[in-house]
């Protein structure tokens, strides 16, 4: 991990098409019939399930649900697919949520770069497709992602080829300007990004950007929720909170932004449908956010690749009851 | 709506034992196999199916989604059951996902004091539960609920029997001082609420009464995804930020309030097991938390029952397209 944080970033489009072409499942996906798709996986990689939820909300047959936990609901089990993904392999919710499907005889697929995720799958024959090392999990985003989708199409379930024909976006020499502009109207504000369920991946996204990389506090909230109870949060003006609206073009978010402009808060309308396929807005997007919140790391003088306090989390839990977990005997 | 608010939530007691003798499903639950439970409800209706959700994790066979939004998954066809919950009757999100569902031939359950919902269930002969009229969605919680767990029972899902013993916790006369201190501490601060996966209905709920309730800008955080972002954001101090860790013994929340402490920021941490029954918990904290923002709205002479910008919204609503909605000639 020498590259720096931006270079990682500047490489999407490369990475892109590098996964696009080489990436292969080793092993073989089960073709039986499945009764539900779990995607299980934290943080950046987890981000991955919750686009693939939004994905196919209105294009599949089965329940899919996401799971950020350690344990899986009662309802998966036999005939249910569990996609783990952890780009470290090291992850440990996900290690359980991996070794709880395999007791409870879910079928199994693997996406990691590395790690104890990838040695159970050798050793237990679980089919996998190993990304990249050397980056950090945030910026391998484009990675996880590919590689997810090459299982969904071995599944039958979804095929993103409309994605794959527009990846030139990410080549869009506008990206530098959009993410200095977003940059600037942040600041040392704590952003709170607003959008529709559809693209709530996008704005946990944005909000875990600027988490990880300016060290903001920062939140998301989609509507139709958002104007059942966040709305009225919004009738005092205090703190320094200012809002991005994430606008694909809909009659409610359309509202929101000018709503909040009148109650006098600062906002940043951004219309985010540089493409009709969902999969190209979300990449497109993720990376001006991602270079936008290191922009502004950058300019506090912040490094927006070193994140302390999850270090320091990691060793507590190294020495947690979590850690003791015994893979071989708990099958 | 004469009642003010806070006497509707000192009557939590007497609602929820007259909501158990006296409520009725109304018509006949399907008793048939069902492959998949649904509930669908917005604000302090939808938070109902969040509890429900984490209440049946570990316990149910049958996949269970919340839906809090216009349209359902596609996988939500025959042989699933959903739960439609609006205390008014009228939630345009609502009635949308039930005239989808009848649409697709899935089962249903309504609950709700009146309106559009309580029309239609009469005359589609869809089993309802008419809970009582004359309160604000939020301090009709107990009446959701417990409406909710009648309608679980007649499926044959779970029964509540503890929860409905350990009712008496909701004349705790430590309640007052309680909320006292939870509003003087959150003053006038973006509070923050952090809890676990499990409590994340609890973390909502508080954070939507701060919103609704006080007025203020508030977010929850759930463990352990928590640990792989929003934790850096902690990395600096800025902003009115106070952290509010709802804590339920778990050796992850231990660690957070400690490290929040350690990394300089003010940190109330509760413990949330007055009982070792989920719901009873629920009911509770609920009831502090609620009594707590009326406190703080009132300290500052806010009115907390009113939400203007809600009603603002509602009426760019009405002549939204999403008001289009002919129930009769959809089906």
């Amino acid at each position: 991990m020498t590259q720096d944080l931006m270079s990682m970033y500047l490489k999407w489009y490369e990475l892109s098409v590098h996964a696009l072409n080489a990436y292969r499942v080793e092993g073989e996906i089960s073709r039986e019939l499945i009764e539900g798709l779990v995607l299980s996986g934290m943080g950046g990689s987890g981000i991955v399930g919750d686009v693939i939820y939004s994905l196919l909300y209105d294009k599949v047959d089965i329940p899919i649900i996401t799971i950020k936990d350690y344990s899986l609901p009662k309802w998966v089990k036999k005939r249910w697919f569990v996609i783990a993904i952890s780009y470290s392999g090291n992850t440990l919710e996900t290690i359980h949520a991996m070794t709880e499907s395999l007791r409870r005889g879910a079928k199994l697929a693997v996406i990691t770069s590395d790690g104890k995720l990838l040695e159970y799958a050798k050793i237990y024959k679980i089919p996998f497709i190993k990304v990249d090392e050397g980056y950090v999990p945030r910026a391998a985003f484009p990675l996880l992602l590919i590689a997810t989708l090459k299982i969904l199409e071995e599944l039958n379930i979804y095929k993103a080829s409309k994605f794959y024909e527009s990846l030139g976006v990410l080549n869009d020499n506008k990206i530098m300007n959009v993410a200095d502009e977003i940059s600037n109207f942040v600041g040392n504000s704590i952003p709170i990004f607003i959008t529709n369920s559809k693209y709530y991946p996008l704005g946990l996204r944005c909000k875990d950007e600027f988490n990880e990389n300016a060290k903001l506090i920062s939140k998301v909230e989609v509507i139709p929720e958002w104007g059942h109870n966040d709305i009225v949060g919004w009738e005092s003006r205090y703190g320094n909170v200012k809002a991005i609206v994430l606008n694909d073009g809909s009659e409610i978010l359309n509202y929101v932004w000018k709503h909040l402009r009148d109650y006098g808060h600062e906002v940043k309308n951004i219309e985010i449908n540089i493409s009709d396929d969902y999969l190209t807005n979300i990449i497109y997007w993720s990376k001006v956010f991602g270079i936008s919140s290191i922009k502004l790391a950058l300019s506090k003088g912040i490094n927006p690749k070193e994140t302390k306090s999850i270090s320091k989390y990691k060793e507590f839990l190294k020495h947690s009851k979590l850690a003791r977990i015994n893979f071989r005997e708990k099958m």
